[in-house]
């Protein structure tokens, strides 16, 4: 089994980068503090001999090669380390140490496994900066040309491209230039059902579609106090009736639907002002690909009538979208089974949450491992995950690796 | 009459001060564009042999004294010339420049006033940057300390005293060190009325309530896509919910109550994460104190049931709070007078907007004349009035203060 001392070290170690002054974490990806936690994150995979490779989209790979199987596809583990706004430790970075304890694991036992086994820290994927998120694994599975990720603008006003020829992680090497012959996504939950019924491991055989939009509202900026009511055209009460139907709308789809309004911002922005403009962002979820268009197209349907009644103009602009993915059948088996060798509680799982998985299983075969969050709670620096949940996760990760590289 | 060119071209060149790089007006109080306001304005002040004396909050006055009447009460005349975010050309500044030119006019004629008259401008009428609104007449009436106004923390987080020493407004003269005879302010009506009946003067009689507060809701951020909806503490879905309540009960009211959100934030404000605090302002008005109590009254209730139904805690925080104001019957009759005789129009209304003649009635007779503002536009660079109506508002104020100075 792993070394749990050296994964649960350095999930404190590398949850420490990106702190500020009021102790929240955040490491936006392209950002002086992502830079940090990867320069940390190099250093952990020189020290187990691992060949580092950049790729052009700034996604970080480390590479256990023998001469034997120099040719072969490898097994790719691995998540992202880049961080949401006073995140949480675990997300993304749970799976990327652990797959560097299965290989380090594996090598002090002597093992020759049939293939290289690798770890991808992938750029990107919480979207918090750029949209959409998962870019790194989106670009590296073909789904976006790096050329047009490198151009994305981010909430700053910054562009990608630059920001990661600033933090000196503008790599060389193709999206792409390594296929694998499987992909395994570590991770946990982020949501509470695992810590609800009690599980330690979730096989996770699906993932709901994510479709993100920013909307935008134009009214008539005029005096809060001069105005009557019925001449208004106020942008920020179009926003808000928005974000209370998209909330009937979820209340009404039997817990099928999530909608999150997360960002917001009004202009002119002053007290006594009918904010002329209202801009916020929309996160709209459903496992299944038909439900989710019909809320969008609900949604498009409710903004046309807003228009009118409000008499305000509103836009709308997709920022991500990402249809349900079902993963490799075979390999959420494997994780079944090593789970029950290890004598672990699994339950097959659906994702609310995006994963590089998801991108990853347009050109291999993929599955992903939860493990419990308590109380359901992430993004958020309260996320967390009880020790031994953590280490009989990546014990289970170490179990299908072993028996896909046939060891 | 008063010189009508001099007036409108005034106007013009006060209002392309402040301008920023897309041509938005902002000169909010105490900053850098406040300061080049001001300097031009004493300027102006000082080409008519005015004496200026500067208040310790800023407030500036242009005296016009003769040896005879130094020592009686002066008429007031004035506004304010700070701005809302993306401004018009008329708001404060209007009335501000009418005074001027009222003065200019009795000196070209050579009259010889029995009292000073003076015009005033006032700091922070808007209260965008600093709260309460109408700060600089609230504390030469001897409403709020001037030590504790300038102790006010802006919405950028600087001091109001600060800022006025930076400028090098920070006068010496005591609030309140001229003892006004009446304070007469001519202002647009940044409202619809007039220009919807097709009549040029408003005699304001009075003034409607004011009650502008801060709220904080508090909730827990987590992961958009893996939260269910029932287990969500969303700040900002409660803050939306507040939004359009305040509109229902605003609809409610025959007309009665206006209630605005005009800014808005949410943390940590990002596209995946349910937000975990949500901070707007209220503005709430009505013509009636007892009224205004229940709308107050209204909202601390609503915000109890919500605090219990949403699972979020809920602050507000009073940040400005003006009874309704009854403006001088003697005054607002010489107004219609005035108007009369000059074969205009005119009709008794109530102010919508907070003015500095609401904080000055509290220290002498005081009241207002409005002219239309075209479509009631106003906070919005497309405020506007006919140059007809600007001009005949100022004759009426020329002839108010004739009769007041019993010339
Ligand atoms: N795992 C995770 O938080 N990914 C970010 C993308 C999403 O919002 O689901
Ligand atoms: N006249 C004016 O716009 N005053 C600002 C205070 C208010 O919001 O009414």
């Amino acid at each position: 089994s792993i070394n749990s001392e050296r994964l649960l070290k350095r999930l404190q170690d590398l949850g420490r980068i990106g702190l500020d002054n009021d102790n929240k974490r955040t490491r936006l990806a392209a950002s002086d503090a992502d830079k940090a936690g990867r320069d940390r994150l190099i250093v952990w995979m020189k020290e187990d001999g691992l060949e580092v490779e950049i790729d052009r989209i700034g996604n970080i790979f480390g590479i256990w090669y023998s001469t034997e199987n120099r040719n072969e596809e490898p097994i790719l583990l691995g998540s992202h380390i880049d961080t949401v706004i006073n995140a949480g430790m675990y997300d993304g970075c749970y799976g990327v140490l652990s797959g560097l304890e299965v290989i380090n694991t594996l090598q002090k036992k002597g093992v020759k496994p049939s293939r290289p086994i690798a770890v991808a820290a992938f750029t990107n994927e919480e979207g918090v900066r750029y949209q959409p998120d998962m870019m790194g694994s989106l670009v590296y599975a073909g789904g976006l040309s790096v050329e047009d990720a490198l151009k994305t603008v981010g909430s700053d006003g910054t562009l990608l491209g630059e920001e990661l020829e600033r933090i000196g992680y503008a790599g060389t090497k193709e999206p792409g230039f390594l296929k694998p012959y499987a992909y395994i996504e570590l991770h946990i939950e982020q949501g509470p059902i695992l810590d609800k019924e009690g599980i330690s491991i979730g096989a996770v055989e699906n993932l709901q579609g994510i479709s993100w939009q920013r909307i935008t509202i134009e009214g008539i900026a005029n005096h809060a106090g001069t105005t009557p009511i019925v001449m208004r055209r106020d942008a920020g009460l179009a926003a808000a009736r928005v974000i209370t139907y998209l909330r009937d709308r979820a209340n009404a789809s039997n817990g099928q639907t999530v909608a999150t309004v997360g960002t917001i911002s009004f202009k002119p922005n002053a007290v006594n002002v009918v904010p002329s403009l209202a801009t916020f962002t929309v996160d709209l979820r459903n496992p299944n690909e038909q439900r989710l268009q019909e809320e969008e197209q609900a949604l498009a349907n409710y903004l046309k009538e807003l228009a009118a009644s409000e008499e305000v103009s509103i836009s709308s602009e997709q920022l991500a979208r990402f249809s349900p993915v079902s993963f490799d059948e075979n390999i959420v088996k494997l994780i079944e089974q090593a789970a029950s060798k290890l004598e672990l509680h699994s339950k097959r799982m659906t994702s609310g949450a995006g994963h590089d998985a998801q991108m990853m299983a347009r050109i291999c075969p993929s599955a992903m491992i939860f493990v419990p969050s308590i109380e359901g709670i992430s993004h958020n620096p309260k996320e967390a995950t009880n020790d031994s949940d953590l280490i009989a996760g990546a014990n289970v990760l170490l179990d299908v690796v072993n028996n896909l590289a046939g060891n």
